[in-house]
């Protein structure tokens, strides 16, 4: 008998090994040293193995914990803010951008992680300027953190329509050496579970000359670029205005393009394009609520996966998503594509669970630790309670129903563990590492102060939510 | 003093008055006898009235109750199994809904109708063979059931492609029958809550005789035909070939357009025709997740609310939608018409809040007893539980942001509170008026057979489903 830190016994196990769902039963995981040592049958397990920790999970199915790829957690202290307008950036999210502070988008942080936990993420991909207290929060609470700090070198001024960006090197400087800095300070720390990546803004807010600087700081440090690509017309004006080419084809040209780049939303790109960007060996985030939302757009996700790139999901941020639930976003992937190719055999549910475990995993960076269960791996790991309504009845013979009822049917709440490194983060719905309650409550005390220094500009743009307003619409 | 039934205390009141959302804060709701008698400032209520019961509902909005207008609860037996597929009745469905029995429907009721409760929906709007145990069921658990029966002539055999189907008149005239005796036996009974409908399954399953004598038995008893109409491409080529006209325009040269008519889904149906009949005064149920997973199609309600008719939301089916969560479908109707119409300001959160309340409460044949919070409705409403991390922060000023992130963030569990004529049935997740485990550890007891019955024809079929499991990919 050897003494280990934890047995895992579930009925089923989605172990995300192979090309498929890799569907185990009648076995038990063992966990020691905050990885995964062993999956074999029950019996065999618990003749071989005494677990400090014996996780008896009856009527649930374990699977990989979910990678966020994409999260500006911060921007939660504005949830629900500014979606159903069109230039949302301007008419929407502005006047409320303009009035928080940097207390305010940290509680916002908060909140957002602990939503998105609940609902089994357990690697947060998240991006803002200042990360310091978000990589605190998240080695508190004791996920997984893909952290992204900004760079950019535009100004932060009103531009007239059609001019460009100014940039200013000064900025640019700054902001790279606080996301050098960043990452010197947590760069493999919390236990090895907060990776830092670089995040110039996107191609049309920082030099080529920085880019490059960026691009090279990142292959000696064996990290990744986290950066916005061709995510919409505006983007793309600016980059064929400065370079006379649209942006994947300026940063093929640059030389920008390979596994190094995390290359997020690829919203104003061609299936075309989208290809030259996979086979490059990048990597894509898709946010399909997000960018629904915001644009009214499917970008082209499966287009890159048969070019044969890896396709992680995000959910973004929350004044335009507007929650953070990788379930919402592998049911939103499945269904937009249906709907994008009239063609119900889009993008089946197994399709959907892959993007959000082992090739989102593969995406971010992160393939060899995490994104499946396997010998050797972190013990990332969720329960899914399978006695609630909305996962009934369960089928095994001749067709298993699990992952279809997960994609389609799940909300979050059927999310009933959550485990990162092997440690239980998330048991029946509450937090197991911090005062959940306490944080909850404090960020209700931000919005009366928000929305009394936002009230001016956003009655001032008179964007669609103030005539919504106005008409008793919200 | 008055004593009443009731005081609803909560510091907002969503009570869809008007054409908006109707808000109203510091203000109190009054029930008796099951009806809402005022609503008015809380101070005044208080001195005014004593409630029997008083809910203090403090951090919650209240909204009213979900309608779910088009349901088929018994087909939850065959949850998952089904989607992902072209042909999906053929190559998904069949092989189970061959296999189950009368009893397995029922008990697949019961779990979706407690799954849809759970998410706020107080009005089921059920289709299905035989509904007397559902109608039973629906008066146990004290939820409002608007119930329909399926008429069809159509004779169940296997038709040959091209072939028209074969009408039985007995079939037909027998199916009519015992819609009528549901009708009798149930008709404004379970205190008036439920309400019995009349439903031919299509035009292309019913003589255009039988057509009319159900149109005439529903205008004699003032209800309502719920009909599958120009639901797809296989009924507009029966009807074209037996009447040389698409179905709208059959149905309208028949005189069968008019405000007894719901006509469910129109997947197939240009803007024109949805126009042709919405301005007939029929009304429009809309199953936007269930389309879209099965046909990988956004039907035309927005042409139809254009055009000035009334349209509902459905959860349609579990076996290709896969869930009964009305919040979900919110969600869907208002992304899956931003992406049809690359505009993001198409359908915002508040119309579809509407269609899940008083629209569809008229859609439906009830908008003069459900669907808002005004004096003389009956009492069916909800409470949003606004501390949930997924409603966090909450805005009042200069912006109201519960109704954006009731749609876009919200999943159900948010719903703490469900009353159905002043009888409060679910509360902070448990159903008060059934044992719920019983019910949900009793259809746990069904796959096993049902899978014995239905694996040689899945197999034989061998579907997407069926390739997915011999692959490892579910």
């Amino acid at each position: 008998m050897k003494n280990v830190d934890m047995i895992v016994k579930a009925p089923h196990f989605y172990t995300m090994e192979g090309d498929g769902v890799g569907y185990r039963t009648e076995v038990a995981m063992v966990v020691d040293g905050g990885k995964i040592i062993e999956i074999a049958e029950t019996g065999r397990i618990l003749a071989n193995y005494k677990g400090a920790e014996e996780l008896d999970m009856d009527h649930h199915a374990i699977f990989p914990g979910f990678i966020d790829a994409h999260m500006h957690t911060a921007c939660n202290i504005m949830r629900g803010l500014a979606q159903d307008t069109n230039h949302w950036m301007m008419y929407g999210l502005q006047p409320f951008d303009n009035a928080i502070s940097d207390e305010e988008r940290d509680v916002g942080s908060y909140v957002a992680i602990i939503e998105a936990i609940k609902a089994g993420t357990t690697t947060l991909g998240d991006y803002e300027s200042k990360m310091d207290n978000v990589c605190h929060f998240i080695e508190k609470v004791g996920a997984r953190g893909n952290i992204t700090q900004t760079i950019r070198a535009a100004k932060r001024r009103v531009y007239q329509p059609g001019e460009l960006y100014e940039f200013d090197d000064e900025l640019g400087t700054e902001s790279l050496t606080r996301n050098l800095a960043l990452y010197d300070r947590w760069h493999n720390k919390a236990g090895g579970r907060i990776k830092i990546l670089f995040g110039p803004q996107g191609a049309d807010f920082v030099s080529p000359e920085m880019l490059l600087k960026i691009q090279k700081i990142v292959k000696e440090r064996k990290t990744k670029i986290h950066m916005h690509t061709q995510q919409g017309d505006r983007e793309t004006y600016q980059i064929v205005n400065r370079y006379g080419k649209r942006p994947v084809a300026f940063l093929e040209s640059l030389g920008y393009l390979d596994e190094s780049l995390m290359a997020v939303h690829l919203t104003d790109c061609s299936d075309e394009e989208a290809a030259v960007v996979a086979k490059s060996g990048a990597s894509m985030i898709l946010c399909p609520g997000s960018i629904a939302i915001i644009d009214g757009i499917v970008p082209p996700s499966v287009a890159f996966q048969e070019a044969g790139g890896n396709v992680a999901l995000g959910s973004d941020q929350a004044p335009g998503n507007n929650c953070h639930n990788i379930i919402n976003e592998m049911k939103n992937v499945a269904l937009f594509n249906k709907i994008k190719y009239g063609n119900p055999e889009v993008m089946p549910a197994w399709r959907a669970l892959r993007m959000a475990t082992i090739e989102g995993a593969r995406a971010v960076g992160l393939g060899d630790r995490v994104g499946s269960l396997e010998v050797g791996k972190q013990a990332d790991f969720i329960a899914i309670d399978l006695s609630c309504p909305s996962m009934l009845p369960i089928f095994t013979y001749p067709m298993r129903n699990m992952v279809p009822n997960l994609v389609y049917s799940a909300r979050g709440q059927e999310v009933s563990l959550v485990a990162v490194d092997g440690m239980v983060i998330m048991r029946d719905g509450k937090i197991l590492t911090i005062e959940e309650e306490d944080y909850l409550k404090t960020v209700s005390r931000y919005p009366a102060g928000i929305g009394q220094r936002a009230a001016k500009e956003f009655f001032e743009i008179n964007g669609t939510n103030a005539q919504f307003m106005a008409e008793g619409k919200l």
